[in-house]
């Protein structure tokens, strides 16, 4: 079994290492990750500016391949240039900070695994559900037992995996819940500062509200401490609102 | 009715311009656009720069707001800092080029109507089918209609409208078409080339392929020039595979 190893924090990211060695204990792994960090740049690739991939080494040997590019361009460029076979599968991750609710359009994390399955690949996206003090054992142990059975099993047709995981020892964890994806969203302003020459600029900030109550969302599993796996895919018709537009008789 | 309108081929562009020539024959608009072309820019949000924001004339009076940003950052910051009144609508194009099938995951257009549907206003995305010789009119002259419709209607709950128009004059448009997201997508590769100092970069090429055979998805619309008119959602659970998953006993 083949597996291809990416991110949205960049090939230099704890989260990518994590992965990288638990992955290796069931399948041969090939990293290639963006060369910086890609937070939130949504399933964006590049047209206008060419990429370049460099080998990246790590205690003397090579680690991965680095790519001046947004995760989606990292799976695609990947598969369709410089891998030799067609991964079996692609795992993206582990994201540092949560991928839930409406921040899942933002995710380069998810990006790349969306990526990944238009490609044709069964493919899953695993963040751990914290900015700091991360804890990265057992989410790693738990992408490689997932490669496993997503080899075993496959995927349905043009579906990915969305895997959050609680920021706890494995003790803590209460267990793993097939989901949905929630409505909490981030509640968002813009800092407002004057640069030194007498200029306004913005910087984004904003933190994630639990606005979704309901039982059977990414957040309500993270929240009791159960693991997240949510089905995604990338139609996004809303086909309950097709009657109601026709109505309109336009 | 206050109307915003952005897009993401920049607020230079013409196809923004018809847009808003049409839209304020029926609305109050204020056009807040990035500052230079973002296609292909996805859902991305600008994290780890800070933005700015700089009012553009056009004969003689204010045009617009460009922002140093993506389509989604301009919606985000248009109604968190500097608009007095909430729009009632955002309508983000004219692009060049069509928004259907797989390639609306990549959309910039796209991401900005659907900011404005993640803050709760009613939006649409409009683009034209062409990358060449582009004419406007009938669609510029349709997003009129569209805004004054959903403007009686309103739209379903988070859901967007993703507006696709031929690029032919109106007395060859044959109708318009209600329809679901395609499955075309971008058979791509990538060019190889060698740089003046011998190092090795590539460029993402591709051409859209016509994979999607059924005759309700955007594409089929077009191909008979017809104007398709897809409603979309920013819920991306396949919710016909947690059954699938769930029977996996994880």
């Amino acid at each position: 079994m083949r597996v291809l190893l990416t991110n949205d924090d960049g090939i230099n990211s704890p989260g990518l290492h994590a992965l990288w060695e638990r992955v290796r204990e069931v399948a041969d792994v090939v990293v290639v990750a963006p060369a910086t960090e890609q937070s939130a740049v949504g399933h964006a690739i590049t047209l206008s500016s060419p990429l370049r991939i460099e080998e990246v080494r790590r205690d003397g040997s090579v680690y991965g391949y680095a790519v001046n590019g947004t995760p989606a361009d990292c799976v695609k460029i990947a598969i369709s240039t410089f891998l030799k076979e067609t991964p079996d599968i692609v795992v993206s991750g582990i994201n540092l900070g949560p991928n839930t609710g409406t921040n899942v359009i933002y995710s380069g994390t998810v990006s790349a695994a969306t990526e990944g399955t238009i490609l044709g690949i069964p493919s899953m996206a695993v963040s751990l559900t914290t900015f700091t003090d991360p804890h990265y054992d057992y989410a790693a142990k738990l992408a490689g037992r997932l490669v496993t059975a997503i080899h075993e099993h496959g995927l349905p047709d043009s579906t990915l995996l969305n895997v959050n995981v609680p920021n706890v020892t494995e003790d803590k964890i209460a267990g793993i819940r097939i989901t949905r994806q929630g409505k909490s969203k981030f509640k968002e302003f813009f800092d407002k500062r004057i640069d030194p020459k007498g200029g306004t600029y913005y910087w984004l900030a904003g933190d994630m509200v639990d606005a979704d109550k309901s039982d059977d969302c990414d957040h309500a599993a993270i929240r009791s401490n159960f693991v997240s796996i949510t089905p995604l895919h990338y139609d996004m018709t809303n086909a309950g609102a097709i009657e109601e537009i026709q109505s309109w008789n336009l």
